[in-house]
């Protein structure tokens, strides 16, 4: 458990994406305060649907430690409604990408005010406030980076949430990219964060469409590695498979062993050490002689209780 | 009742407003033929709102003619709710112009559309069909042209929703005016449809907001004083009210007399007729003292029978 006086040697960052990354920040809220905390949140995911900007991870994360995400689904929120997506069929949109009413408030207010020239940055920290957040949540970056997936079988190329949600993350995939990545500005806090934080997590996110986009945004990768010792990774692989998500037909697809020791391998450069669950005890020596040190723990985050014990062992973990 | 088979001899073409109009129209066809009547519809009042475009008189008209509107607030689909205005009070958003979830789908599509390049007679005639609707519905001008009211008090000018809607047209009223009205162009079909129809019809709409925002676009007006005998108003105006909205007021405000005759002084120029309510039979002398042929009918629509008797007898009156 963190000292509740915060101070630059007391901060954390972490690098999250979507519902793992929330439930795992939910957790960590539990035991360190909110004001040490800098999650920093991929936005690969994000697309426009009916002209607004969705911005999945950073609502996820935003729903999730409000209290106010949707139990059930996992993604969205609680208590929800789909009244203007039934409204939408009748003009024949294409409404595969599921926006709840209370939903749409959030799309509409983010979209309005980038409209009206604010920063991603600067409306992601108003609908925190907004939601009572106190932690520090920044996107990975105000410029537009887009995770484009090329399928397999005929080599098209697809958005992540085309592949992911319209297409039920099905099409077997060739390769990822992260379009206009190399262009891109972390956005302002960011390499700061990373730069001073005690302790940077992480999460247990999808390696390769939730934490590699984040990755490839200039200079970010650069300060992890300058910070190896520093950076404590969560697996996301639990006994060869995901908890919920496409991570393990990704990582398979793209010729990477779905294990923990997959996920030091994708990590090591940068990473110190991995979190591994206590089901893949017996790979800790695989990942150890990548040179990450592997701390097993309970990854498998059913409740909230488990959670927070998780993150206490995170942040213990570094070295 | 007119032929069903329609011709250009047959023709009618409206010019409407909101509520009253839509009433009137939905009168309208049920005794003739929704193929042969074009609505031309004011745009003054439409306004951005959370960076939607919203076309308050279209959607009426829209919804009334499909039998969708709300019956209790008279604006609006029925079966209403409004998630999304409570997720944006969340946000401090301006929600007193009251957008429901099912309306909201209408606005997302048509503010998509017109980014994306429509004009706003294409992304109406859309939202018509997928309404289910046949007849001709086309907006005044696809130009910009705001109508704004400047408020005796103090002088200031507010949009003409502000005025109407969050200040509940309570300010009294100095003038009106219709921004770039002069640089405008009347929507493709609005000139044609007003040069061809048989009987063009003025709805029983508010004169000073609904239909002179229509004449203000240039050759509009013109074309309807070259066709005066073939113009038939109907006053909204009856026993010196209006049946709803700001019509008296604003009639009052600005030096016109509240009755049928103010109504046939205000459309002289180009009305050759003008149906008016028995309640105000002692004012037809007035009326047609004034050049304007006074018609006595029922005009107070208070359910669809009446509505559908007074189009009729509205399109039997021209001379």
């Amino acid at each position: 458990m963190r000292a509740t006086n915060a101070n630059v040697a007391d901060m954390l960052a972490a690098l999250a994406g979507g519902v793992g990354a929330a439930r795992f920040l939910s957790g960590l809220l539990d035991v360190v305060p909110a004001t040490e905390v800098t999650a920093i949140v991929n936005t690969g995911d994000d697309d426009k649907f009916h002209g607004l900007w969705v911005c999945p991870d950073l609502d996820s994360v935003t729903y999730h430690l409000s209290g106010n995400h949707n139990h059930e689904t996992g993604w969205g929120l609680a208590d929800e409604t789909f009244r203007v997506m039934e409204g939408l069929d009748r003009f024949g949109s294409p409404t595969w990408f599921r926006l709840g009413d209370r939903d749409l408030a959030t799309h509409l207010y983010r979209t309005e005010r980038l409209n009206a020239g604010a920063t991603l940055s600067e409306v992601t920290s108003e609908i925190a406030k907004a939601w009572g957040l106190e932690i520090n949540l920044i996107p990975m970056t105000n410029d537009r980076v887009a995770t484009r997936i090329t399928i397999a079988d005929n080599h098209e190329e697809q958005s992540l949430q085309e592949w992911f949600v319209k297409n039920q993350s099905t099409p077997v995939v060739e390769s990822v990219r992260f379009e206009n990545a190399e262009m891109a500005q972390a956005a302002p806090g960011v390499i700061e964060a990373l730069s001073q934080a005690e302790t940077i997590i992480i999460c247990p996110s999808n390696p390769i469409i939730s934490i590699s986009p984040i990755l490839a945004v200039p200079k970010i990768r650069e300060v992890l590695i300058d910070r190896r010792d520093h950076v404590v990774g969560v697996s996301p692989i639990i006994a060869g498979r995901t908890v919920r998500g496409p991570a393990d037909r990704l990582m398979d697809a793209l010729g990477i062993e779905v294990s923990c020791v997959g996920v030091a391998a994708t990590y090591q450069d940068f990473c110190g050490t991995l979190v591994i669950d206590s089901r893949d005890a017996d790979l800790a020596g695989r990942v150890n002689s990548l040179g990450v040190r592997a701390v097993i723990s309970d990854t498998m985050m059913s409740n909230s209780r488990i959670a927070a014990a998780l993150a206490r062992e995170t942040v213990a973990a570094r070295t």
